[in-house]
């Protein structure tokens, strides 16, 4: 099973639709680097020129257009070449790496949501992984009707999983809750409501207490 | 661990490059044909729109484009949406169904070829196939050099395995040649050296006698 470094700066951001990753992710990446960090901010499936062009057969089509054994498949694939052309290099340079979504997606997505066996998931994971995991894992936590809200409104090209239905996005809030669970070392729940300005500093206070030498 | 159904008109190809395979094929579905027969050919990786998508990922770029262990993901995607999309609808509707490669190709070639391990091979196949294998393996059977010839001479724009050394083709060869000491109920060796035509009567033959009731 993935182990996971408590010291790597290898940190994940987790969670359901409109959760405002990608915009908590641009703000931390700002805040360490002004704490002289260097900073590779990276998403999943994708981050490599090989795992955004399988990205891109992920994400486009009719929702069905891949079961979730071959949806499981595919973002193994990717995860795999994400993992050994970006994150590791940049690991081993000493940067910090701010992942949006990494394997606990795919637990919550293709698991929890669309009922794969999450051992089946978890041997894919340590095929794509090699056993590599987030020191940290930030699960921006929100009311499941705000998030689809909020996510129907930047709606764009890559709208395949938020036409699943409702019982679906349930089913993965449910699972990122069991997954935190399952690892509290790891997981951080983040209150992922309020201004953006709120959620950095509850996530910038998170960080400082994983990585007490940063302060 | 899959098991073939004796009686599944499903039909693989396998073999090396240059083995002649495409050709057979297409001999044996116009001779299928002749003899009153639906006939669905096929090929992977690809053999559905989604995993040609996957294919044209694959075979382009340069040899080391993916590693092996991320090229058994994306083969084993593939062949889960090919399996899915066009063998088993083809042989529910009494098809008989010939494939250019199938799960032995990935033994072949990520295994004794790239050194993968052969038991994370055996698990992707069960995730990709949910357990179904060919009920006739024919394996084209041509010494090396001479198959690289000949694969050198139609050398289009899908060389990437061709590209690789002399060394992998061996291991390649090596490794068919196991897969089928190991399960000889399912795989016939077909001397693929001669005429089309002469390679022709040999696979009549192996079909006639794995399939009394055709003739």
């Amino acid at each position: 099973m993935p182990q996971h470094n408590e010291m790597a700066r290898f940190i994940s951001f987790e969670g359901g639709e409109g959760g405002g990753k990608s915009t908590q992710i641009a703000r931390l990446a700002d805040w360490l680097r002004g704490h002289g960090q260097t900073v590779v901010a990276t998403r999943e499936p994708g981050g490599s020129p090989g795992a955004e062009e399988i990205r891109a057969l992920f994400v486009s089509g009719g929702a069905d257009r891949w079961d979730g054994a071959t949806e499981a498949l595919l973002v193994s694939a990717a995860r795999r070449d994400h993992v050994r052309k970006t994150i590791l290099p940049a690991l081993e340079s000493g940067a910090w790496v701010l992942c949006d979504r990494f394997a606990d997606s795919t637990l919550a997505y293709q698991g929890y949501g669309r009922g794969q066996p999450l051992p089946m998931l978890r041997s894919l994971q340590e095929i794509a992984t090699d056993g590599l995991l987030p020191s940290l894992t930030l699960w921006l936590d929100l009311p499941l009707e705000e998030g689809l809200r909020r996510a129907a409104q930047r709606r764009g090209g890559e709208a395949r999983f938020e036409g699943l239905d409702l019982g679906f996005h349930r089913r993965v809030a449910e699972g990122f809750a069991a997954l935190a669970a399952a690892e509290p070392s790891r997981f951080r729940r983040i209150d992922a409501d309020g201004t953006p300005e709120a959620v950095s500093a509850r996530i910038a206070a998170a960080i400082c207490a994983h990585f007490p030498d940063l302060a």
